[in-house]
């Protein structure tokens, strides 16, 4: 076999043998209870009633484990495994088993038979563990179950870790999938220098669930051109024979190792030519199903899509199955691979890389592991001076943006934070952190260009989908960051949001996953300040589909000002195993808290603000005014202006929410107050008008169970929408001053009869103000203008 | 000039006058409140004071206007324009403002100097139209706001529409989008026998809004690797000297339009090697903000990101400013443009095609207009016998997988209707469906391939983003359809529907729109069967981001049976501009109506199922047990069940929700039930055990306002998933018969101390309930099999 390959015949045999172990393994777990080395006969009690699981993938995801094994044990390698297709986590079970690190984690699972016995039984099974490559699996970063984001993760876990070989295997049903399509650019924005190395495993075995692939159906040359124009230097490995296909990928891996090593090597030596490499690339055309049964009831199952799932079902009641099925595992040999006590035999073990080189012990997909702690700048000092109240205007983020150029800077040796935003660092007022890194930019830069370069940590490209996956690599293998994006557009990553928040309350369930930094959202230009892109760019709607999670998994900030954005941005970094999402204006806008002010604030959460109230102390107020979020702040405050000025008797209380969770329940939400706070908040029985930045519901899904619900009245976004004033925005919305004025009024029970004349004025400044701005196209400045007495 | 392309001196002065005009029309929207001629020396009066549009992208869209109209007349050419920059909304406007349909919808806009003076002034203006191409736009079907969708509408406009070409300009910042990264794909999902063309122009103008495009510095050679691989034979069309730059668009144009022919006319005369052509497509390589200000400030604008929205700010108050944007609009030489009443020049009136053949008069992008009803057949005749409640199980989307098909049948020469999903047809059980048609495969097809056809209407790939775009394409443009998919995976494209959802609600508004079919979700594989699959795959999240929209658009279904599910799909299929979500199970389930029972129950959308309650006629029941969703309804029936047997004397009544909606006030949604229909059936002050298919809140969320909804008791999804039994999955999250039950029982005033032994019974049967599945791997039959009494 040598002249055909690297593999002299015993190498080959060895390997071989160790493919079947883990194909064996993946076997038993999809279908038995017991008897895991069919060291008796096998029969239907050994059987689970449901037969769940994923064969068809699972022999490919076997074959290159072995190989990568291999190469890493030759070439000492440090390189961990992203498993696109997830479903086939018996393969990732059965490998990480063989080499070891799957008994250290889960020493309950022994390298026995009686831990054999447990592997396979636990599969898919009620108590035991999922059926997808998950949290649960050792060296796993990556779920797998909803398809598209493995090459993302992968790119993620590369950035700023030189000596890392991420294999990511990407399937061709995955390879239909827009974030997947869309990933293959990441090789723009990887620095051979500085980060570590993506080896792309495109794996065509040509079916999906019930159909063919559209990538597996592309000829070699159509491939071929694809991945060219992508960037890559493609390889073929191709075949369904063992021997000659364990040559090729033996031979292709040890290639492609030389390719990577002589790229980082240019790179890093200071050749300015070597940045912009082809990286390889293997494409691996194998069987769906390889080494399973050929056909099934006369029926084509291996090289089909029937190998998808469960490929010889009902087992329990054919037996002309059960003996299909007891063929197809006798013929891996299993007494050849396992010794008396069922371990992997001796010279199959060795094959395994040792320590925290297997894929599955390797830290890197711990990252927790690896994680430092973020060194973070004293955030006070870059406090916004305000004398008084409303008295002076700023941009929040811009503010944002300067603390976060310290974190860059202080953080510059450990190479351990990104910002990631679909080109709008900049347009979002961040641009500070350019005083210390840039955009990073792997293609040409032109003179002109503007903060771009080959070591910027900022990453910006036109797909919320990369700058999601790219972070939850990075997260995932132990670093930080934080993402902004438009608050309308964060929507295109919901699911992948899902699927964070699904993996990190999964991880947070087991001991050996280390804590994780918190994905860090911040979403601004945001709906109120989308007046200039309409409709389109007008949603809030993301924090609702947050709320659903579970609690301790999230928090959602609405500062109303650069201070405490400073507090929440500060505090959001210190967090681990969370996804924290902040909204927040970049439009100049009034300051409310002194730096002293809003620390207790928003370490409380949610506050009375007496400096803008009108209550007198010890009585309850006639009516409660709540805001959360910038603009509710400033349209409320700008109300109790008006109030004030109209009906100087009346009693208001200002209540400014920071932390939304603190709405909810001490009971459902770790963050929630008690309902005694609460009431001595709120009121019992006063009614409270309620000025929201997002959509209505979500406040009275939040008090749905305090006491004073039923006199809850918000407002905020109801859908409407266009290219118009920033005011005339509020206005279409009724979240205005006037709006917000007249409901208060309007609840105070008595009141509104009297002071119908106050209502009318305040209505017919609306009317004003629509005419003004239909004619002049601005808002009206004496309308507008904030007329706080302090200003 | 002739000699280097097609055009003589006069075409090629006509043709630049035209573009001409388009850009000047196009900066005078951005610019300009009146003066639209500059016939006055301009002032700061004729300045708007909010500068907002976008530029940079605007030359390049109307360059590809004219010269498609060119095409168009020439070769009487049916063709719509897809503008993927969807922002370069000033130049859609233009364009359909010079060729004369934009007058033709908004008579008040004419085609005069005063015409002209409100053109420019509502653009970007309170009261008037908004920034980007989007509804309001003659002849679009696309908003661009949000990047990613252009070339999968543009496709779904393209099937079944022969004669039609649709020109769809992808931006180069577009491009970095997972979507449409890989829309590239839709060719292998369109035969040229029976759709029409797409002719994708990639509009490279290198930048976004502050940073260099990926596609933009990628190399020709690059590209075109990439573009053949994807299945294109690329044709560049690059420079920036306008002259050189007609003749190449002219001769690329008049090529790749015998192309076309030639590929159409191939495969229409039954060459079967010619249905997977290379299709052409144009890759332009312009200047970003072409023929704009080449500085300003002495920074680089034309032909850098500088040039994306506004190129000269602060006009007002800036003199400079003011004299640099008159010199660049004078440069278009307006008056060589229009006459001397303010109409385009006759010559040039001359250049646009007439009629239905204008791309903003096209009736394709109208839809509505051209749509023709659906034949439907009686789905009466598809109804399951029900002998009693629960006597026979059925699986509900097969069933209407039958009636589907007969859809199919019925419409089959119309040939109006596709069924779009992620591979999922045959595994959602509506395979009845290939009894009439195939899934549509245009790439190689096996001999042992299963119901592939190059003529089927069934549309299958691993996309999410690519069924919902193929879909809204398709609907836009006056079709039919359906989209089945994975309940937890419709999060992929919570994005699109809520694009979707907000072009709904704007052309409700336009009385020239015409109404177009709804867009039909059927989400199965819900998230209590999936129970295979596990945590990844259980999230029914998406209805609560439905519900947040506008309550015309929106409409949710929970059918619990077969019959249920035949009128909700017949009733959904007749309805227009709404956006249907129907939420059904595939898995074997008991049937709880005859047809005759099941259509008044699905037309009041909510009953009391007096079979199943135990209340005494005339006499208020001490609970309410309430259900939406087919596994919570089988739940809520089991618990009356057992407590029929435990508490005899219990008085229950069961209320059944199939219309989501009727939940809310009939203030709040046009299928919302009145206060006083609410309290008749849900009481005023009766416990309510409320078991809901989806997130608890959302029940809240709807009922917050009703009279008994403090004492609504929802149980549903509380994320908590994994791979385990279906029951097991149930009793995870609370939603089980047992957990219903207790509820149920604590809840009744004075019952529970009696009833504790009762209680303990519950308790003990979810012990040994949860023994018997971790010893056996599935559900124990005496405690799952419904022992409903009919049974």
């Amino acid at each position: 076999m040598a002249e055909n390959g690297p593999l002299d015949a015993g190498e080959l045999d060895l390997l071989h043998r160790y493919w079947k172990a883990a194909n064996f393994l993946s076997v038993g777990q999809i279908y038995l209870l017991d008897n895991p080395l069919l060291r008796e006969p096998l029969t239907n009690a050994h059987i689970k009633p449901r037969l769940l699981g994923h064969w068809g993938t699972t022999p490919g995801l076997n074959f290159i484990y072995a190989h990568l094994n291999r190469v890493i044990r030759a070439h000492d390698l440090d390189m961990i495994y992203v498993c696109g297709p997830g479903h086939g986590g018996p393969g990732m079970v059965a490998n990480t088993y063989l080499e070891g690190s799957y008994s250290e984690i889960y020493p309950d699972i022994g390298r026995d038979l009686d831990g054999l016995r447990k592997l396979v039984r636990q599969f898919s099974f009620p108590g035991g563990i999922p059926s997808h490559a998950s949290a649960d699996t050792p060296g796993s970063i990556h779920e797998g179950g909803e398809l598209g984001y493995a090459l993302v993760h992968a790119f993620g876990a590369a950035f700023d870790n030189p000596d890392l070989i991420v294999a990511c295997v990407v399937g061709d049903g995955e390879a239909e999938t827009g974030p997947l399509a869309a990933s293959w650019h990441s090789n723009k924005f990887l620095n051979p220098k500085r980060d570590g190395a993506v080896l792309p495993i495109l794996h065509l075995n040509g079916y999906k669930i019930a159909n063919p692939t559209v990538l597996g159906r592309m000829s070699d040359a159509d491939l071929t051109h694809l991945f060219t124009g992508f960037g890559y230097e493609p390889f073929f490995v191709e075949g369904h024979e063992p021997e000659a296909m364990h040559q090729a990928m033996a031979g292709t891996l040890d290639t492609i190792v030389g390719r990577i090593a002589a790229i980082q090597s240019a790179a890093r030596s200071g050749d300015a030519s070597a940045l912009m490499p082809r990286w390889p690339m293997i494409i691996l055309r194998s069987p769906k199903g390889w080494t399973g049964p050929k056909e099934v009831d006369g029926k084509k199952v291996e090289g089909f899509w029937r190998a998808h799932q469960v490929p010889i079902a009902n087992v329990r009641n054919n037996a002309g199955h059960l003996a299909l099925l007891d063929a197809w595992m006798r013929s891996y040999e299993p007494d050849d691979l396992f010794d008396a006590e069922g371990r992997l035999m001796p010279e199959l073990q060795a094959l395994a890389p040792s320590g925290s080189r297997r894929m599955g012990a390797n830290p890197h997909a711990n990252g927790g592991a690896l994680k430092r702690e973020l060194k973070l700048p004293d955030f006070h000092k870059y406090a916004v001076a305000v004398p008084a109240p409303g008295a002076v205007d700023a941009e929040a983020t811009r503010v944002m943006g300067n603390f976060l150029n310290e974190v860059f800077a202080l953080n510059a040796e450990a190479r351990n934070f990104r910002l990631m935003g679909p080109d709008e660092t900049a347009s979002n007022r961040l641009d500070g952190v350019f005083a210390t890194t840039d955009r990073v930019w792997m293609e040409e830069i032109e003179s002109y260009d503007d903060h771009l370069a080959q070591d910027g940590r900022v990453m910006e490209v036109l797909s919320e989908h990369l700058c999601q996956g790219w972070l939850e690599g990075y997260l995932l293998t132990g670093r930080h960051g934080f993402f902004s994006c438009y608050e309308a557009f964060i929507h295109i990553v919901d699911s992948m949001f899902n699927q964070h928040a699904k993996w990190l309350k999964v991880s947070r369930g087991l001991p050996w996953r280390r804590p994780i930094a918190s994905l860090n959202y911040l979403l601004t230009s945001h709906v109120w300040r989308q007046d200039h892109n309409g409709f389109s760019h007008q949603d809030p709607g993301f924090v609702d589909l947050v709320a659903n999670k579970k609690a301790d998994i999230v928090r959602i900030y609405f500062p109303p000002d650069a201070n405490t954005l400073l507090w929440t941005t500060d505090h959001c970094l210190r967090t681990y195993d969370r996804i924290n999402v902040i909204v927040a204006g970049k439009q100049p806008a009034p300051q409310w808290l002194t730096m002293e002010e809003a620390v207790p604030h928003c370490e409380a959460g949610i506050g009375i603000w007496s400096f803008a109230g009108t209550e007198r102390g010890g009585e309850e107020p006639d009516v409660v005014m709540a805001c959360a979020g910038d603009v509710p702040t400033l349209e409320t405050l700008a109300a109790v202006d008006l109030l004030r000025t109209a009906l100087p008797e009346l009693r208001i209380r200002v209540v400014n929410v920071v932390d939304l969770m603190t709405l909810q329940s001490n009971e459902q939400h770790p963050h929630g107050i008690t309902d005694r706070q609460f009431d001595t908040i709120f009121t019992k029985d006063k009614p409270v008008i309620f000025a929201y930045h997002g959509y209505p519901q979500l406040i009275h899904r939040l008090t749905y169970r305090r006491a004073n619900h039923a006199r809850l009245h918000v407002r905020g976004f109801i859908e409407e929408g266009t290219t118009t004033t920033p005011f005339d925005m509020t206005v279409m919305n009724e979240l205005d001053r006037f709006h917000l004025a007249i409901s208060a009024i309007e609840r105070v029970p008595g009141l509104a009869v009297g002071a119908a004349p106050v209502i009318q004025r305040f209505r017919d400044k609306l009317i004003e103000h629509a005419r003004y701005v239909r004619e002049h196209g601005e808002d009206m400045p004496e309308i507008v203008n904030l007329t706080w007495p302090s200003r």
